[in-house]
């Protein structure tokens, strides 16, 4: 980890002129005190107006910044990991609404939790991301990554579908159902839990699959060690769509096979003093909060 | 893991007389093979007598011998791998009746597949066990392992109890329930998975938590890094019994603390030629056996 | 239903001293609009004196009151409903903490409550009840009702049971659980609720039974008609603990049969303006509560 | 119920050459005991003959048969019995596969039990269906039938939709989730089954509410009363898909209101001797098969 922040990007929701006022408060603070600010081209693009600082291309960003500022939702800071998932980039996420699983800055309190950020108070957490391939017939004919999770399903055919299930070219089963949710521990708070998925503590190394809807009462959710590799053969006659992180998907065609394996990039989130990732669960999950024991 | 094994422990289910014959054929079966054969001391008394064979305690299979085989089912496998705990001893499983998740040795076949395993054809996996204590105004009261799960619930008192949770001392969330089951990846398949808690593959280095017929809708099964130390305190005026492995159990009471880590000892199991962590699932569950692409 | 009540009973929350205050403050507004008010021996007993009013058993106030205010939680309610059972009187739950699914007019707003309902603006709501009989050795060992569940345990052996259940004498399934919780419509937003069992509206002329941590894993709810009969058999060697709205239990042996049938009896509650179950259910389980739609 | 079958209708699976056989086998049987027996327009067809036959609409069998024999699966029977839904005419459903919950008369031993059901032998079942109509600006728009299920879900979009729940004309909830089913008894065993629905007796006069995936973890299945209406009001900007049965589906649009409740109709099913819906479901989901106590 760099010691000294000095190039600063910033990155806001997509299309969003809402962050507008948030993105030029942060960029004058961060100016006031003698950093070099860099504007995401989306976010200027969007926002209409840059404010006199360099605008920059994600790549760009990721080739010269020594820290991302997020400013939007859980679905932002997802966006911008993908973008910058090849560097080094640390995220720093600032919610523009309620507090997100991964945006643990909130509006209010954003330049005072800054302050102390870059004062080097903060702690880092590395977050796994999937790589997903879709290969047919030898060929590799789509590839990207998911910091959450990547989903495979029915799409806009309304039926459910069929798929054999190979971990490290064995055989696991063959599975009827809407389809898969391949999560990473990030993910297994998002879309997963809200298919009876189990939460993963960001520090187990762990892959999870969580059944959608399957056909089987017997099918469960299992986690699987993150070093594995995870293959989802679609069986003729059935198509799917392949969703990552709920943002980009594929059409994948019968026979294709749908490869997901850990990614050699992390993404590093630096969290404010005081961050708790249980104490997020706790509020985000309405879990009873009040200790009684001393 | 020794390359050679000369002494050979052999213990039966506990207090079955049904398991001696399978006791007697694999002992003369060893020893025809020039091999030293123990019996279990209380294997050798349930069975009425030990064929000239030696017969020793749990301590000192454990100090000597350099392979276990246990005749029975899962659950003498379990009370087994907990009593060689803390000694280095290869456990074999050979079931006496239908297959389980951890005796995946066939009665059938014992003899076969012991002939391979004799000659070097196995595979070694190591599961990790549970530590678990009951800490009484800063005494430890009781003191245990557990290969397959720990289970803190309301006992004979027939109403949900409270308790916090704490990790690595620090306040997770107070639970009015039947009870917590805190599961190794091995107990994954065991009790927790009827109280629909995720499976975790063998390699997983994951605890997890999974809460019975929790009073609050939102609590979900969590899947905690095994390196951390899970505090199960309980609230006045509620006492629970901990139960291990469903085999030896304690009544704690209202202001104790049930701590929860991972053992620094591990099972060491081996697995007959072509054995597969998959396959078993597929067969125990009832899952799709069938793959359709080649 | 009486046009009119005269004569009315009060039940406290059984041996609670704080609910002496709020027992007179009713008393005191009953006897000042000319009523004739009785107050429950044992209520009477553990607020220590009953302010110059009758005291009457359970049984003197079914016989002879027109109405019964419940000063309690949804227990307190459970128990009087069961009490009275085998009369006519309707019951008004009167919470004196948060409101429950029962008792669900609110301790500051009672006078307010109840001088509209006493005035005839109130909804009355049937809620059936089970009738729950032990039979060993076709003897009736045992015999109770429910308003909320009936549930078989395994109480404080701590192992699974196993039975077979039968509807109306037709064998349906061996079971190996922890238990089976047998519930009204009313009970099924209670314990059976946190047993992923199914939220049953009180117009459905349905008995749900739900297993507890059911060995097969194809085990699931199921919704029954409420004219059928349910014949739980414990299998030997499994003895098991029948609880009925967790206030009441009965050790059976292995070989009785728990016969659970709808009750000819039914609790009639009645509710203040406005009650609405839906608003009920938003509220105790956090719904989304902001229609968005004109 | 008509004492005597004279006119009988065979219905085969939809474009299937592979019913042919067995069509005409049973036609042959049904004529040579001196029965009018006519074919289904739609299988005459995808069969390619009708052997001297007569065939017929369904509009025509509806109004003139006393009796439909379906040949195929559960779908089969579930369409046709949403074509000849406001006829009064009967059903026996014929598996050509593995045994259906709908097609209860196995291919091979079809004409055995036949004799017995035209002799009389029979029990009837009557299931209720679905009424379905999507209402746009006060106008209807869409309106058919259902005798499983209606999904409302996001169709090809891939997002959570939002929609408002209401019962009666009162307000219930906003939910956001990938949709809900909302399923008859018959359906219960169907698709909503596998999003952890309650199975729901035939008898219970229920309709279950089943979300998929819910955002909100509170959200449960709850069944109502099969009196009321069920309005599901698509939320501004969200689409979604309404499929029936899994079989016909209709793309409503934001600010539609799908409206659900009982239709006037019932499917009337004949089974043969011996049926039992418990041992349907004891077969289907592998439940326990083996009473132990006598």
């Amino acid at each position: 980890m760099k010691a000294h922040f000095e190039t600063i990007a910033i990155v806001g929701k997509y299309q969003s002129r809402d962050v507008a006022d948030a993105v030029l408060l942060i960029a004058a603070f961060l100016r006031e005190r003698g950093l070099t600010v860099w504007i995401e081209q989306g976010t200027a693009s969007s926002i209409g107006m840059a404010g006199g600082y360099a605008v920059a291309t994600y790549d760009e960003i990721g080739a010269n910044s020594d820290l991302a500022l997020v400013l939007g939702g859980d679905g932002t800071l997802l966006n911008t990991a993908r973008r910058l998932a090849e560097h080094d980039v640390p995220l720093i996420g600032v919610n523009q609404g309620r507090l997100g699983f991964l945006t643990d800055v909130g509006r209010e309190e954003a330049v005072d939790r800054l302050t102390e950020m870059l004062a080097g108070q903060y702690s880092e957490e590395r977050r796994s991301m999937l790589n997903v391939e879709v290969l047919r017939n030898g060929d590799r004919v789509f590839r990207t990554l998911a910091l959450n999770d990547v989903v495979v399903n029915k799409g806009d055919i309304g039926r459910m579908i069929e798929f054999d299930v190979s971990i490290d070219s064995e055989f696991v089963y063959t599975q009827r159902s809407d389809g898969m949710i391949v999560t990473t521990p990030t993910g297994s708070t998002a879309y997963a839990l809200s298919a009876n998925g189990p939460i993963l503590h960001p520090n187990v190394g762990g892959i999870a699959l969580v059944p959608l809807c399957p056909h089987g009462l017997t099918a469960r959710p299992i986690t699987l060690p993150d070093n594995c590799t995870i293959d989802i053969a679609l069986l003729p006659p059935h198509d799917a769509r392949v969703h990552c992180d709920g943002q980009t998907h594929f059409d994948a065609r019968s026979g294709d096979c749908v490869r997901i394996s850990r990614s050699p990039n992390v993404v590093r989130l630096l969290h404010p003093p005081g961050y708790s990732y249980f104490a997020m669960l706790r509020e985000k999950l309405h879990w009873s909060a009040v200790p009684r024991l001393p």
